[in-house]
């Protein structure tokens, strides 16, 4: 077989072959391919596409491309749950607890932060002792007695997703569904759960940002999860502003503390339930989504999901106290109020920039070397479609390192449009896809 | 700049400025864009295309990313011809002579053979003692004196051509019409001539099969000859029969000097006219094609056209005796008859197998090191359209070394296809394409 022969073939619009595939992903990762080969049939791709089919046969070639996770040890369905990227996203750290508590087995593999976006890795982190590195066997101890566990990518999981991402990052041809599912999808299924829900953001802080091509990805994904044999469903949420009211490490932590401690409710409960109802639901536990529902409120009012939380968090050698007790989580030094310029509706939050201001405060990483700070951040004190008087707070930056604060704050405030007349409010689900 | 936003552009269909093309080129040649950001460019560009404007562009940065030749201190209009490759081409040893012979300038740069088409360079180094490697003071000397000279292409012209055909041929993007344009155009213009002759074969021994795509390229081709100030024109010519009754090196270099000793008509001859014509035209020598045939008529049967070629060897070292004693070139040791199967007319020659079976003898070569035997090749006895018997002689073979002549003669027999019905004539010349 010929690499040129595949890129001829792409080229004039035909498929290739499983076959093909597994060639190219086998060559491409053992290096007798070379990046300019590969460059040229991921730009036939862009032009061409793949179909199903052939998306889930290279998400397969590249989940099978390094090790891939066997969980086979831990007894009934284990879920997984995949957020595309956002910006004040700890949904994780509660559907996870409630999922758990309804008698689910959530067993996530989680990466880290990059740009605009958080990492779950790097939120754990923030709990003074946690431990994400604690290998596969320990892992699925976890799972099995916790019923929730969350672990740092392996290195040598899906090699080819690690280069093929890297060219696509500098050959323009990162922006094609079939490549995007197959990156994210392959990464699921060298994870080794049974069931996967994903969360699918759309917006001006998402990767996507017109809802059409959110939905479109979620399509691609879960028709790649059916062939692969994932039960696999897909949530498309928005991502219009930041989705709960805090953006940091420790802080979006604590956040997720206060929802299962039932303090508080809106958009980020709100998303977290409805991820955590499809995780029962493709985990067999409930049939449909008002009895999930139930079950879910049933298990936050009891504190059986705070204590969930708790009981991974000292499995992972962590302070299991956080749970009551949030001051033990990192502080920053100083808390400084973002007043208003002026009067007026909220009507539009440039969300990418909110994520940028935290990053500037050091939550974030520019390049992947970067080291970050757990305690900084920002809490929202108005999101989309409060009202906000000239010289009121819109929101509390947590600050270590004043040294790009007047920055962060400039970039913060241009994030923000107030106008006289009410907006309209937002959507926060938009649809859910499953098989 | 960056050279991944001029791949957005182009993904995108967006023309490319002249300064971006000029970045990419620089940028490609110096090594600092690699392999595969270019390759992601070129498929991009295969699928987008690229303008006249575009094309010029690419094909000027490319002409200048190395040495251009200097042939301004030879006075006159100074005419190239080339050709896009064919099987049994020696129209160059005709033209050249005869576009002398009426008081014209050929500065011609010349290739070698690659594939089954043959190489100007390797034909004229059949005569003994001709050399093409003169540089290029002496080149323009016997260009000033004797008004034609071949010469070899500089290693150092067009470094962005040979890099990136490189590459095009192991990414799938060769067939694109600005990029073979470009190619071809860039070398012709880097050659220093000031009027270009080009001869765009068509037909199943040519490189484009379709007379439709040639004419493309050829209009593209003319086109950039006039954005880049250059005297072009184009002739469209059949390339689904070997053009002439010869194919290999020492052998179309004799049928030459006999069209040029009044012994030989046919197509050869009136290709080479054709072609010739033009070259006086564009040397403001003639205004008409008629009154261009009638002068090389007389320098035909004058003798000057001949004593013009002798001078041409003479000058570049060659015996010059070659033109009226056919015998001083290499022989080959032994003829051997190829019969036709069964009786009929011919309908069909697959002109590139003819060509294959020449090198199968030792005529041409394989890959670029290979050595070739410049006495051996094949003399055709039919052509397209002429009635053979059974057991009749087909062709003649001379060979040196009987390794692959069995399997040669097979290649060759499979090349004809004989039937009852007698076929159309083909046509010689599809068109002229001019400014």
């Amino acid at each position: 077989m010929l690499v040129t022969e595949l890129i001829d073939k792409k080229k004039q619009g035909e498929p290739l072959s499983a076959e093909e595939i597994n060639f190219f992903i086998k060559g491409y990762v053992n290096g007798t391919i070379p990046d300019y080969q590969a460059a040229a049939l991921l730009m036939a791709v862009w032009f061409k596409g793949m179909d199903y089919r052939e998306t889930t046969d290279l998400t397969l070639a590249m989940a099978h491309s390094g090790d891939v996770a066997d969980l086979s040890g831990i007894p009934g369905i284990k879920a997984d749950k995949h957020s595309t990227g956002g910006v004040s996203d700890g949904t994780t750290f509660i559907v996870a607890p409630l999922v758990a508590a309804c008698g689910g087995k959530v067993a996530k593999m989680s990466g880290r932060g990059l740009g605009h976006t958080g990492g779950t890795l790097d939120k754990l982190e923030s709990i003074p002792g946690f431990s994400v590195n604690i290998g596969i066997k320990k892992f699925a101890e976890i799972v099995s007695e916790a019923g929730l566990s969350v672990i740092g990518q392996d290195k040598e999981l899906v090699p080819a997703d690690k280069k093929l991402y890297a060219l696509r990052d500098v050959t323009g041809t990162v922006d094609n569904i079939s490549l995007i599912a197959s990156s994210v999808m392959s990464k699921k299924i060298a994870c080794g759960s049974d069931a996967i829900v994903l969360d699918v953001k759309t917006g001006n802080g998402a990767f996507m940002k017109k809802a059409g091509d959110s939905v479109k990805l979620a399509k691609v994904m879960v028709e790649i999860g059916k062939l692969a044999k994932r039960r696999t469903v897909a949530i498309v949420t928005d991502m219009n502003q930041p989705l709960g009211v805090s953006v940091g490490n420790a802080l979006e932590v604590r956040e997720a503390i206060e929802v299962l401690q039932g303090k508080h409710g809106g958009n980020l409960k709100e998303a977290a339930f409805t991820l955590a109802a499809r995780m029962l639901m493709v985990s067999d536990i409930c049939d449909a989504e008002s009895d999930a529902f139930g079950k879910l409120e049933e298990a936050l009012k009891s504190g059986k999901a705070l204590s969930k939380l708790a009981k991974m968090i000292e499995m992972q050698g962590g302070n299991p106290d956080v749970v009551s007790d949030i001051s033990l989580l990192p502080q920053a030094a100083k808390k400084i109020a973002v007043k208003s310029d002026k009067s007026g509706y909220i009507t539009e939050i440039e969300t990418k920039n909110v994520g940028i201001a935290a990053l500037m405060l050091g939550a974030g990483r520019e390049k992947k070397e970067d080291e970050i700070d757990p305690a900084v951040g920002i809490w929202l004190g108005k999101k989309h479609g409060d009202y906000v008087k000239r010289g009121e707070e819109l929101a509390l930056f947590y600050v270590n390192n004043e040294k790009n604060l007047e920055d962060a704050i400039s970039v913060f405030k241009s994030a923000y449009k107030i106008e006289d007349k009410e907006p309209d409010e937002l959507p926060l689900i938009y649809t859910v896809i499953s098989e």
